[in-house]
């Protein structure tokens, strides 16, 4: 199957942000944690998406992967700003997913 | 609830695209419309994603809408060359999510 | 289009649904808001999917209208005991939607 | 993460799903290949959607992860009939799901 790695890093990545948006409201610092899971639910969104349409053969998916890289980006910077285990290991699989669509687009 | 216009603009896109391609595996010229299978899986998938994000008030949406704008546009182009209802009434759907897009840009 | 009243009905519930679980997050009694924002989420992914899916000529798509009709029961249940805007209209989509389902079914 | 390896396995059915779809499209026999490509999108469909509900906290799933086991079960028996790699692969694929759906329901 083509793509599968990047296909992998995206689906991986939506799950850990699936799942940090979750255990971040069993947090007792709930408020802090806001944007986090805001954040969060964005990215696994366009992260899941774009990893249905990497299966396919339609020509030009650069578009989404550009905003794969800028969202995984941005919520691995919200992550790694709260110590919980869930956030840390959240922004270490969008950072990894981010050099993953880095590969892609270059 | 917030953008509720393109929202539902972009629900009736996507279930269109959804129905389009479904539809086009019933037609006998088949091997005429794998273009417009894809062309339609795609802007389904990118439509549904975005509506989803769009009930959020996570701040940096643009980005998405843009991509679901540009991938309107090119299923009405690719959709309304073929004469079935499915495909017509599928262009119709695009373009109304693309001017939706559009105006939420502007 | 085929099934466009549960269509829409799925749609719309998955919409509120999405813009009632953010809203909860900028409550102030967020931790109170926790199972509801669970549940809107649950909701929202099972009747999208099903949507995607009802557009489609596959057979069988009678057990996962089931599921959309009993999460959205739930939801609507959790969602009616709080004051706010947002979940009364949620608990109203998610009734709408539930009402859809079991007429599809019967 | 919790559910990590039942989450693994329905990302990996609804990628080897959505690629089969596609790749029957390209296929010569693509009128043999209808009841395939509808099949795989409904269990991409599904698998995915549970995947995304797997990483959250909320009580009752069995219902969702009993829908993925039966379309796998389905999609399993459905690509195993066709030559095409993708077929096979996607056969594989959907089985080793449908046992990791059982595990968990166990």
């Amino acid at each position: 199957m083509k793509h599968s790695r990047l296909i992998d890093a995206l689906n991986n990545c939506a799950a850990h942000c699936n799942y940090c948006a979750d255990a971040c409201l069993d947090e007792g610092d709930i408020k802090m944690m806001v944007d986090c899971i805001r954040t969060d639910r964005t990215c696994a969104e366009i992260c899941s998406a774009t990893a249905n349409l990497l299966a396919s053969n339609y020509s030009d998916v650069r578009g989404m992967v550009e905003q794969c890289r800028d969202i995984c980006k941005k919520c691995a910077d919200v992550c790694e700003k709260h110590d919980h285990k869930h956030c840390q290991e959240c922004a270490d699989a969008c950072r990894k997913c981010a050099e993953a669509c880095e590969d892609f687009l270059s």
